[in-house]
Order: C-alpha cells, then sequence, then structure tokens
C-alpha cells in the first residue's frame, strides 16, 4: 500500500508496511521520529521508534539517514503530534538503501541550479515531486478529455523529411560517419547514402501530418516531442518540448475557439480537483519566494487565484486589428511604457498580451484575424487578403499559450502561399494532395505542454518542469 | 453531430446534417445513394436523394463522386435497405470539395504496398480506419491503466549523450554543417562545438530515465518515440517506434509478472469492449485473406479467438532453463524441425516461443531467469552467477510481447558489470548514484507499441499499424 493510501485510512492499530525514502530523522532520547515519503504524494508518514524496541537495533536506526531506502512494519495509530491523522509505531525496520553524508538531497535550501544538475534525484524533494504529479495529471487530463470527445490520438513522425515551419533551426538526423560523409562526384553530400536515402530531420511540429489524420478521421490531436534547434538559453526555451496539436475537420474559427477554451478549462480544472495538495504546496513556495522580492515584481495573483482566473472567466473574443486600437489609446502606450512600439503589423509581445489580458479586460482573452505576413503559409486567409483566420489565446502572466488557426482548404491559393513563402510543393505534395482531393474546412491548434506545466504549477523556468532538460551545451542524463 | 452518433438515433424525421467523405455514389432513374463516412465509425451513412428534389441539381449531384467532401442536410429515416437502421433523406448538399476519377482510393481492392505510398489518403479506408481507430484506443487504454494505478507518467528524453543497451545502432544528431564540421587540433570532429557541446543521439529506451523517476515516484511509465537505426527491412522492424516502460520501486520479478499480465489482460480487454466494430471488420478481413492461402499458412486461430485467448488464460510462468527442458524433449526438437538448434544458453526464437505458448501450453507464457550473458547489463543477478531475473512474456503468432527484469540495485554488482559489457561509468554516472543514494529493489519492462497493435489488429507487416512508418530508405511525408 502507498503512503497516499495508508495517509487516509482510520487508524486501529492494524498492520501496514509503509516502503519509502527518508525525508528527515530526529531522535530524542526514549524515541526516535522518521518522516518517510515513497513520491505517491507530497505528504509524509511519520514512523515513530520506541528506544525499547528490541527488534530494532542500534546499528540499524544508525544507518537510516536522510535520503536512505526502508520499509517500515509496524501498528497504525492516531498521530500524537500535529501534522498528520495517523503514524506508524514501527515493530521491525529492512534498510534497502543507505545515503551517507555526501546524499546531495539534504533537508535544506538548494538552488534551482543546484537541483538541475542532480536532475537524477530531484524528483526527491517537495517540490520537483509536485511539480512531475501534477506534470502527469495535466498529461492524463489531455488524453481523457480528447478521448471523451471522440479525438483520436495520431502519433505523426518525429524524424521527417519536410519542414513544417518553412523555416530552418532543425537537428540534423543521419547515420553517416560525420567525419567522412560520402560524397557525389561534385563533392556535395550524398544523402542518397544515409539512412532514409534523403536529408532528414526532427520534427517542429505534427500538425501538417495531423491534417492528413483529421481530413479523415474528422477528429484527431497529437501529443508528442518536437525540436528546436534554436540557440536560445532562456527561462522560456527548451531544444526538446512536447506539444499537444489538435485538428478537426468540419471546424471553422469559431469552433475552433470553442474548443480551445473548453480544453484548457478542463485540464486546468483537473487539475486543481486532482492536485489540490500539491498546488497548495506550489503556491505557498511561491508566496514565500516573493516575500524578498520588491512589490512590483511579485505576482499580482496567488497562484490558485490566477488558476481559477482562466477556469471562472469566459474568454474575450477579438480581433487583432482592434486589440491594436485598444493598444494605440492604453496609458502605457501614451505614456511610452512599452518597450516595443504598437502599430498595425506588428508581431505582438508579451508586453502587450498582457497589458490585455491583466489590465484591459482582466479575463483571458483570443485575438483573431492576424496580418497574414507574420502568420504561416497554411492559415486561411480571409476575404480582405489583409488578414488570415488565425487565433491566439492569452494568459495572465504568460502570454500566448495557445496558437491555431483555421486551415486554408482551398487548392490554388493553398499553392500559391506555398510558392509565396518559398517552399518546394514536391516537398509537401502529400499535404497539397489533401485539398484536392474532397478538400474540408477544418482547423487546429497548438499547445506547448511545457508552457502549460510552467502556467499551472506557477514555476518561472521552463527547464524544472520537463524531467531532464534540453538546451543548448545540455544534454545530461 | 457524428456519424457514430446519428446511427444510434430513433429515426423520427428529425433534421440532421451529415459530413463526411463519399465512398460510393450508386444511382437509379429515381433515386440516388451516397455512402458517407466521417472516421468516427467503420459504418457509413446512407443519404438518399430523390431526382424530384429541386434543392439538388444534377450538376452538384454529378460532382459528387468517391472521395468527395459533403455535407448532406435533411431528415432522418428508417432505412429501407438492408445495412443500417437509419439513413437520411437529403434536403440539401453542401459539396465542400470535389474528387476526380485520379483520386487514388477508389472503390476496389489495393495492395498494401500501394496504400503505403499513398499514407497520406489510406487513412480514408476501412482498414486503415479500423487500425488507426484501435491504435488510439490501445494508446488510451494504456494511459487509463496506469493513471488508475497511481503510475506517473514521466517523458523521458528523445536527444541522449547515453546508449541504455550498450550496443550501436543510434541515429546521430547534430546542428553541424555535415559537409563542414568544425574539428580539433588533432583533426577529430569537436563535438563541444556541436548543440548539446557533446555527441548526441535518438534514445532507444527511456528505461534508465524512468529507473530515476521510479526511485523517487515509486512508480512511473514512459510512453514515447524510440528508434533503432538497424539496416532491416522487414516485416516487424521500424526505425522510429512508441515504447511503453513502466518500473516499480520495491517491486520484485513476481510482482513485475503480475503487472504485465493484468496490464495487457487490461488493454486488450479494453479493445475487445470499445472497438468491438472495428474488430469484427478485421477479423473477416483476414479470414477472406487466408482463404487463398494454403491450410499450413493461415492462422490458427481467428482474430477475436486469439484476442480472448489472451485475455481468458491465466499466463503460465516458468523459468527459462525448465523451457529449454521442455524444448528439448518436444517432438520438433527430435525431428529437427526446429530451425534454430535448442540448448542452454540460447536465445529463444519466434519457432521456439511460439511452440511452447502454441503447442505446449496453450496459453501465454512468462519465462524468467535467462542466462545473463544473453541480457542486458542492468538486470539483477541471480544467486547462481549465471542468470538474471529477467522476464519474457510470449503470444500465440508473435512470440516475445514484453521484454522486462528486476534491476540490480547493487552498487558494487552493477558496477562490475557495466564495465564487463564495455560502458564507461562515467557515461552514467547518475544512474549509478541511485544505488548509491537510497537504493531499493525495483522492476520494470518494455511493451512495443506496434507490436501490440499488430498483434490487436491481426496486421502483418508493422508498417501499416503506425501512421508514417519511418524504415531504411523511406522517410515520407
Amino acid at each position: 500500500m502507498q503512503i497516499k493510501e495508508i495517509l487516509t485510512l482510520t487508524p486501529a492499530e492494524q498492520e501496514v508496511t509503509v516502503k519509502g525514502w527518508v525525508r528527515t530523522k530526529r531522535g530524542q532520547a526514549a524515541v526516535t521520529f522518521i518522516a518517510i515519503n515513497d513520491g505517491s504524494t507530497i505528504n509524509n508518514i511519520q514512523a515513530v521508534v520506541d528506544s525499547d524496541n528490541n527488534q530494532i537495533n542500534e546499528e540499524t536506526l544508525r544507518s537510516i539517514t536522510t535520503g536512505a531506502c526502508v520499509a517500515v512494519t509496524g501498528k497504525l495509530i492516531a498521530s500524537q503530534g500535529s501534522g498528520q491523522a495517523v503514524e506508524v509505531k514501527a515493530e521491525k525496520i529492512e534498510v534497502y538503501g543507505t545515503a551517507d553524508e555526501t546524499f546531495p538531497m539534504q533537508p535544506k535550501r538548494h538552488s534551482m541550479e543546484f537541483l538541475r544538475e542532480k536532475a537524477h534525484l530531484r524528483f526527491r524533494t517537495n517540490t520537483f515531486g509536485a511539480i512531475f504529479r501534477i506534470r502527469h495529471n495535466l498529461a492524463f487530463a489531455i488524453n481523457k478529455y480528447f478521448n471523451d470527445k471522440g479525438f483520436f490520438y495520431l502519433h505523426t513522425p518525429i524524424i521527417t523529411a519536410s519542414d513544417a515551419e518553412g523555416a530552418g533551426e532543425m537537428f540534423h538526423v543521419t547515420t553517416f560517419d560525420i567525419k567522412n560523409p560520402p560524397k557525389t562526384e561534385t563533392g556535395e553530400i550524398d544523402y542518397k547514402e544515409d539512412f532514409f536515402g534523403r536529408e532528414t530531420s526532427l520534427t517542429v511540429s505534427g500538425q501538417l501530418e495531423g491534417e492528413l489524420g483529421a481530413l479523415a478521421l474528422s477528429k484527431i490531436y497529437t501529443f508528442g516531442p518536437t525540436f528546436r534547434a534554436e540557440n536560445s538559453n532562456t527561462t522560456r526555451h527548451l531544444a526538446e518540448f512536447w506539444m499537444i496539436e489538435p485538428e478537426v475537420a468540419f471546424y471553422e474559427l469559431e469552433d475552433n475557439m470553442a474548443l480551445a477554451e473548453d480544453f484548457v478549462q478542463y485540464v486546468i480544472k483537473y487539475a486543481l480537483e486532482n492536485c489540490a495538495d500539491d498546488l497548495a504546496f506550489l503556491e505557498k513556495r511561491l508566496l514565500d519566494e516573493e516575500k524578498n522580492k520588491p512589490q512590483n515584481e511579485r505576482s499580482e495573483m496567488a497562484l490558485l487565484e490566477k488558476l481559477r482566473f482562466v477556469v471562472d472567466n469566459q474568454f474575450e473574443r477579438l480581433t487583432y486589428t482592434e486589440a491594436i486600437e485598444i493598444l494605440l489609446k492604453s496609458k502605457p502606450h501614451k505614456e511610452k511604457k512599452f518597450q516595443y512600439p504598437v502599430e498595425w503589423g506588428i508581431d505582438l509581445q508579451s508586453e502587450h498580451e498582457r497589458y490585455l489580458v491583466e489590465k484591459h479586460f482582466k479575463k483571458p482573452v483570443i485575438l483573431t484575424n492576424y496580418p497574414r505576413e507574420i502568420k504561416a503559409f497554411y492559415m486561411k486567409q480571409d476575404a480582405d487578403g489583409k488578414t488570415v483566420r488565425a487565433m491566439d489565446v492569452l494568459f495572465p502572466g504568460i502570454g500566448e499559450i495557445i496558437g491555431g488557426s483555421q486551415r486554408e482548404d482551398d487548392y490554388e491559393k493553398l499553392l500559391t502561399r506555398v510558392k509565396e513563402v518559398g517552399i518546394d510543393p514536391e516537398n509537401i505534395w502529400w499535404y497539397l494532395e489533401t485539398r484536392k482531393f474532397g478538400s474540408a474546412p477544418h482547423s487546429g491548434f497548438g499547445l506547448g505542454f511545457e508552457r502549460l506545466v510552467l502556467f499551472v504549477t506557477g514555476m518561472t523556468n521552463i527547464r524544472d518542469v520537463i524531467p531532464f532538460p534540453r538546451t543548448p551545451k545540455s544534454a545530461e542524463f
């Protein structure tokens, strides 16, 4: 039985065995208290060892230090102390594995940088236990939401010969001996000799292949790893991250917005209902951390308040053009407080998005109909020839969390745009063909999973919400 | 409303709109029948167009051919024909996208090779619709099983600097210009200059990182893509495939076997209950296909019988050594019918595994305690010094479907073995450290997802159960 379950039992001196890792040991003359955690919950269970217990010798007790792994058998009794409702009166202890004083996760404050270097052990801290339990629950909520709504999970390829975004920054995948790759007579790399017989990379998005599925199965979603070889050493970028990309036939932009709102509210509500202990811990952690910061650097809302803000408010919908008008009339614009100047045609910055969400509307916002020049080639063109049927969902504190669009379903318009942005139509012949054979209106969006986990956990560095982050010059573990 | 749902309604002349792709159109003088499918189910809905309908002109009707995408609005009535219970009396038809006679998925028999070349459109056939709906349901059942049992889904890294199996066959990942990579003074490739500052590859397994999670959160599972750069052009190998790898702290080999049996029975039962129509279709397809084969090449069991064989039988457990004894006494061994000779120490071949399952025990089999020389370095060594606490789950028709073990949790034994097999301990220092700090008995196993989908769908080529297969010289789409 795991600790999560044992903690819910009514104490009646029944025998239980607790298996887990020692968080702390406090000794007194007559009695020793051992706090044990098994990762099933953020809460420890306390084992109490009386010094007159003959089954547990002093040597065993000495070997039980922070980080050791133990199995404690004893009676479950009502707790005498103030912490949990129950504790274990230890009768027998088996030590599976000791941990000497070099164990890095000692019970004291560690810097996040230090914990990242010890990513193999940081799961054993309260903070990272909480984060990865929440991450699991969000992933499960995503799969459950789509399954319940009749979507099919589609595994789109990781290794690809196409570039969905039409722009570089991809990792090469090869089996060549890089020191000595085969070359053609003209001295070029002879990719015909490579494993796949052509140049291949790691995918940046499963969307194009997802559309192929949607134009047959109607409702699909992807949930898989994607990659960017961007040399960005920031708190917001990973070279390897997980994306969720639903794609739905017969959905127009309005349906797409309704899906995005319902979906993201569902998964956050799921976390609120299923991760209450972990969220309460992270909220307190964040408040403690911000105590030392000046007022203007603290979060506007506490963690749970921010999550309820998203779940309880209907998202405001407006066009990009309307948003620009609001920004042009805004105080920070007039007082030149925005770092990036506002005018129609710009790619909105986080400061603009947050102004709209946090100051102007005080609710999550969906912006639509962006200028086509700043959006991808596959978005459906509006009749005005200037905008496309794009949508971005904007959240407090973070700005854009979801980006999507209705897709261009007119073969000729799509082909023209593909050529305009410099993609070789031959390279995506299969994508273009779906507009030739039974084309249909369809829409979809993408959500970066780590962005969502970052938002829900209130963490500030994206490297702390994925088990083993991949960033420039870092691929440890 | 999707067709799956409409087909369950009681017909009462209520207005419905059906959106989907035309499978067939049959015309008569007075009436036209259009079979429409939207991928939500294998079943089509029939739209009936009376020739005296003024809303639907002849031109529209002419443009509706196999592959076209349409929205048909009309009254839902009891079906006159023999197929479904209901049909739509069309009042209005909107054609979203036509499909001319070059549409490749015409209603006739296509070879599997042809459909693989048209993987962007094969979703629109009955067979591939069924396969990918079943694939979705299996994936969901896996996530649901583990979630319900308190496991946490762990995303282990795709790009890695370590090699879990200790043996080559990996894809390189690099941002170097392969034509001109930076070199050190001694002429070696200067991987310090590469994106991650070291040589990196695509993962072959998430197990080692999974163990790190289990030794903190107790119960985890991975479900993600893995890669093998093996130049194997067979019906059983993919260069990119999805793996499920649960890992559990405090589980010994016996617990691991119980988990594997319960898990695989659960997911197959889930498919039987949730994919009845699709499985019935695939069973019939297989029977039709095998009609043309000689008796000895046909399957021993029909598809549903084979699935129930796994769900209804308790798995037989025995050691590798016991299995070798049975094989040595077997008729095919004595009559020299096995292609590969049997003796203690061999890696069992599919023919041996299938003999045990299909002929000897007539139930699924779990073999344990294999010779350590044929198994991976991380498996826990038995006291005899000859075998390890490995387990393979063997299925009818396919042989090994799951491979796993209890893991070596003794630091010194593990370190010795790591060195013996030629892995640099420095390269997996983090893995070794978990045996130094709070080591615990733990176990896990791996299931190749496509192997499972192959088994459940009864397909014979693994390229047909993943949307876009990656194999030597092939990375299209």
